[in-house]
């Protein structure tokens, strides 16, 4: 008699196909991380690009952020694939300005390192730094939509991630008296 | 020499796919306006079945409701035929716990007609009354992953919908002196 | 016998609270409308100033808009009064950079008009054109932590809401068939 | 001569201010705790509430969340001692069905554990069972407009924090293999 396993999630598995798909769609962590230090450098003139890495990954450890990632590379290849209902197809296929699931999911991720990514978050997707650019050229070969407000929307987290550890460590340094 | 037409969004067609994917996936207006009755019938009782349609209606016309609907359906038809990558496929296709961009689509419905609408999409995502009871039930032909929480924030927007309107007729009515 | 007058919201009353309080803060309708008119003119070329402020009046004869303005000046001039309790009062007079409720309100405005505007508002956020760079001077005598990010979160409302209307007007110049 | 401290964060005091308020309030950990073991006790018949009131601190650790607390009491008191200006003072001390600023801080906290909190945040903030009761029964004494709320938001972030919690050691456990 044959029983059918129960599904069971595997978090490895879900982290492992976030990089793994990251890096098939021609991001990786050193690039995110040069977005984070476009937003940092002025505040923290210190802070090196090897730091902000390790802000990504721990970004990247949340299911969260995994969970849009997946999500939103799913849709960008479904639409370059041409295989979406109409008029998704189009409207994901073409980044449509009255499309704005892409920032829905994008912003979930911010949400996770609380409001004060927002800002950021918005800035770099205007300015489109560094790999942003580079996703964001519309040559007809590839949909990157949603990756675009995605990456925008982890090196966002970082940053924020980063304001939160530096804050602690000069509370740290500084000793402060609670008086 | 042949120019091919740029792309031109076309509202019309986005509100149209937007009814019939919903009635395709077995969900009816009517059904939904029960979910606002079940919602509003304590605070309003003379509200009439007919009149929550109504606003079922006006909540569907916003674009950024029919970007969600279209998205999240498409998205579990995809899982149902089996079609997305692993392990976003059995993450959606079991409804995982940890994965949350349904209720991330969701909320973004909920958000265009305020924060006010939060609770009762809570309240009957949990309960699941109705139509919600119908597609959440796991009988293995369909899925339903993301229409589920769709459907309850389409209809936590149309009671948050009602209540604005009907705060703005009691104000008529007793024609409200300033000071 | 007495019995109190059992509460009773007149929504006029909000409405034009938000307009003095606004003006006695030393924001102008002009003055935001300018920055919808930063944000659109590339996309829209024949944009008037004029135009921009009919939508910025629409983004602000919504409730849920009215509330966020008026929570958050409200938390301004207590702060520039001393009249929060401690830490708050610090965190708000010093627009403390871990502090985000400034944000969060902001959001809970750009929200009402879609997931679109989240990108207008953190650009304008960070960039501070007009009137936000003179909210933004922190020269002692005024608090506007929270004006700040509201004028700019209206800005990208409105922004978002020329986007939708825009659209609508260009398709029915070309009176689009259906397919 | 005298030059004034600048201002500098002191998180240790924005933590202890905090707890201070909740116990000033009237809401301890334990009623906190109880909401979380309510919402989760069916999922994990073992939860004890000690466990539930480990994952209430740990939220309550978060700055993002000390601040929506902060915010949200401070605007309760003021409510309460009638310090506000018209017509906020009577929407908040009306807990005005059409105002939910008070909504949009207890969102902000429950974003910080993901979306999968959404839906218990509506469920037990229309429930409203124990402490949530007695925040809300209008006596005329206190103002808990947005405690109500954000202690209902503090709960189904601990709830959602179980349950990744919950995820990972399940996994310890069975060892999964990748295959």
């Amino acid at each position: 008699m044959f029983t059918p396993n129960p599904y069971s999630l595997n978090s490895r598995k879900v982290a492992e196909a976030t990089d793994e798909w990251l890096a098939k769609r021609g991001v990786s962590k050193t690039q995110i991380g040069q977005l984070v230090h476009f937003l940092q450098k002025d505040y923290f003139p210190d802070l090196s690009l090897d730091e902000c890495i390790v802000h990504v990954d721990a970004v990247l450890s949340k299911r969260e952020v995994q969970n849009a990632v997946l999500t939103g590379i799913q849709l960008d290849v479904l639409a370059e694939e041409g295989k979406l209902i109409t008029p998704l197809q189009e409207m994901i296929k073409n980044d449509e300005g009255l499309y704005g699931c892409d920032e829905v999911l994008a912003l979930s991720i911010v949400n996770v390192y609380g409001s004060i990514g927002f800002t950021n978050f918005g800035y770099i997707d205007k300015l489109k730094p560094g790999i942003l650019k580079k996703l964001n050229e519309k040559n007809g070969e590839h949909t990157h939509t949603f990756l675009d407000d995605i990456v925008g929307a982890i090196a966002a987290s970082a940053a924020s991630r980063i304001a939160h550890r530096k804050q602690a460590e000069r509370e740290a340094d500084t000793n402060l008296p609670l008086d």
